[in-house]
């Protein structure tokens, strides 16, 4: 069984509010046609990605604009034509969605699906940033924690099929990226690849002070190269990017490899394929050497970890 | 209170077998001299900086180059030199050393002392790589798990003094900076600014295949830097550097900001002085913001962190 796979970012360029559900996944399906003419066998889409990044918008919980941005099922009709595709190309696919459970949770959520068009595993994204309510004279909010529950499942991992060289997956979302934690949880579980989609500010909307949009790519990029680094993983980052309604989204999708090296990364805001080959038998020199967990974690000495939650520095 | 401090790296290049201690403080000492003449208020040695690398070499427990290596009380009469100069010029200094307890412990430690020449805290290496026992056959060895005990203060943080603005002082030793537990034990403490020295490898010294010196010192400044921004602390990481007895180690000391932007970095593999000045209020954007960890971590999903110490992979 060779360990080698081509894989694709499919970066996004903004969704418009406006967009209707139909013009948005014929891109997510051009994209796929041509991560798969480009030889991959597995692409990654970004967060949210069947619509705009719609908790920037002060929405009500039945409002019949949110209510239609969630995935009531994974597939569902409405995306059918995605699966299907891939289907037929013999190609798989992580995606971000919004994701309506039966019995009305919601969650930040994202499936990885196998060449034969089933779902591998499901993650929840955990790390929701924002504000769990609304933040009155801003146009803009950021709402993940009102509009989202906190992911439940924990950071689940899964073999890939034959075909990919039977790699351990893993799944993050978007702010997910920057929690050392959350990679870490994969990396005890041996992961080998992290698919990852995101949708992140490139400045404040609002026109308040912040890092600029060079300084935002560069840390996406860092979490991601450092990250993939200490758990000896590949990594796949794909953002939405590009301004939507007014908000601008970084770019800086990538591919990094278990030395922490970009193997490829998108240049522009809009829709874009990257490509790279990975082998998983490069996972094994970090595993078994500086990043052999048995052989060197300390565990009872990292108890403050999971015992506390914020920050207390001396006085 | 101003919350701005120039601080220093003071990188050394190799110390051979047969160097004598005196030289090699007097090494420590013009090192400290100079970074004073750049407006140093703070200044980072090495990980055990009066001595080579001795855990290269396959000595016995009670074998005189060892024990002579070992620091029975810091400081000591064989270190007083330092510690007189560094309070005459009212600079404090982080220095990594072999430590020798009173009732025959070992532990590969570091102190950081204050411009009165008073130790303010003490670490000991919690992460120690390498092997503990002899590997037959082999030239050069890496004993860190033979010659020492595991750290076992936790990963302790102080307030420095006024001149310095009181920041949040954490400590790390070399392969500790790579862990991203260790960081984030510190950031929970509020953090604002990590001292670590370090040996590190250049190269597999018996002839074997490894990485190459350039990525060896690519991971290590990548590290430092996406830790660095993941905690939203400065840090300041320096080498012992160039050919000790024919083992290469990476330079590349540097200074990182919270950003995880590198603000100076060693050019040499010998004794270099960088510098570069501090404001910690610039840790507060991360600490306010996008890692308040009191708004975002959620400590109930990464129990596997200390629940677990080896990697397991799914079937």
């Amino acid at each position: 069984m060779t360990r080698r796979i081509v894989v694709a970012g499919a970066q996004m360029g903004p969704v418009q509010r406006a967009d209707g559900r139909g013009a948005t996944l014929d891109r997510l399906v051009a994209l796929l046609e041509a991560a798969a003419r480009g030889g991959a066998k597995l692409v990654v889409f970004p967060e949210l990605a069947f619509t705009t990044f719609f908790p920037r918008w002060p929405l009500g919980r039945q409002d019949a604009e949110l209510l239609d941005s969630f995935e009531p099922a994974m597939p569902n009709p409405r995306v059918q034509a995605l699966f299907d595709r891939a289907r037929e190309l013999g190609v798989g696919f992580y995606v971000g969605y919004a994701e309506l459970t039966p019995e009305g949770r919601r969650f930040n959520s994202a499936v990885t699906v196998g060449p034969d068009g089933q779902v591998l595993f499901k993650y929840r994204k955990v790390h929701l940033p924002g504000s769990d309510h609304v933040k009155p004279g801003q146009r803009y909010q950021q709402l993940e924690k009102m509009h989202f529950e906190y992911g439940d499942l924990g950071f689940p991992v899964a073999r890939g099929p034959e075909a990919w060289g039977r790699p351990v997956l893993g799944m993050l979302v978007c702010n997910d990226r920057r929690w050392p934690e959350a990679w870490r949880c994969l990396g005890l579980q041996g992961v080998e690849l992290v698919l990852l989609g995101y949708n992140s500010a490139a400045y404040d909307p609002n026109g308040g002070e912040g890092e600029s949009a060079e300084t935002r790519t560069f840390h996406s990029t860092l979490a991601a190269q450092a990250n993939a680094y200490m758990n000896a993983t590949y990594a796949v980052a794909v953002a939405k990017a590009g301004v939507e309604d007014g908000a601008g989204l970084i770019g800086g999708s990538c591919i990094v490899d278990p030395n922490g090296r970009v193997m490829a990364q998108a240049a522009t805001l809009g829709d874009e394929v990257i490509l790279a080959e990975l082998d998983f038998e490069a996972c094994r020199q970090g595993k078994e050497k500086m990043f052999n967990f048995a052989a060197h974690r300390r565990p009872e000495m990292y108890r403050r970890i999971v015992e506390q939650v914020g920050a207390v520095a001396p006085e």
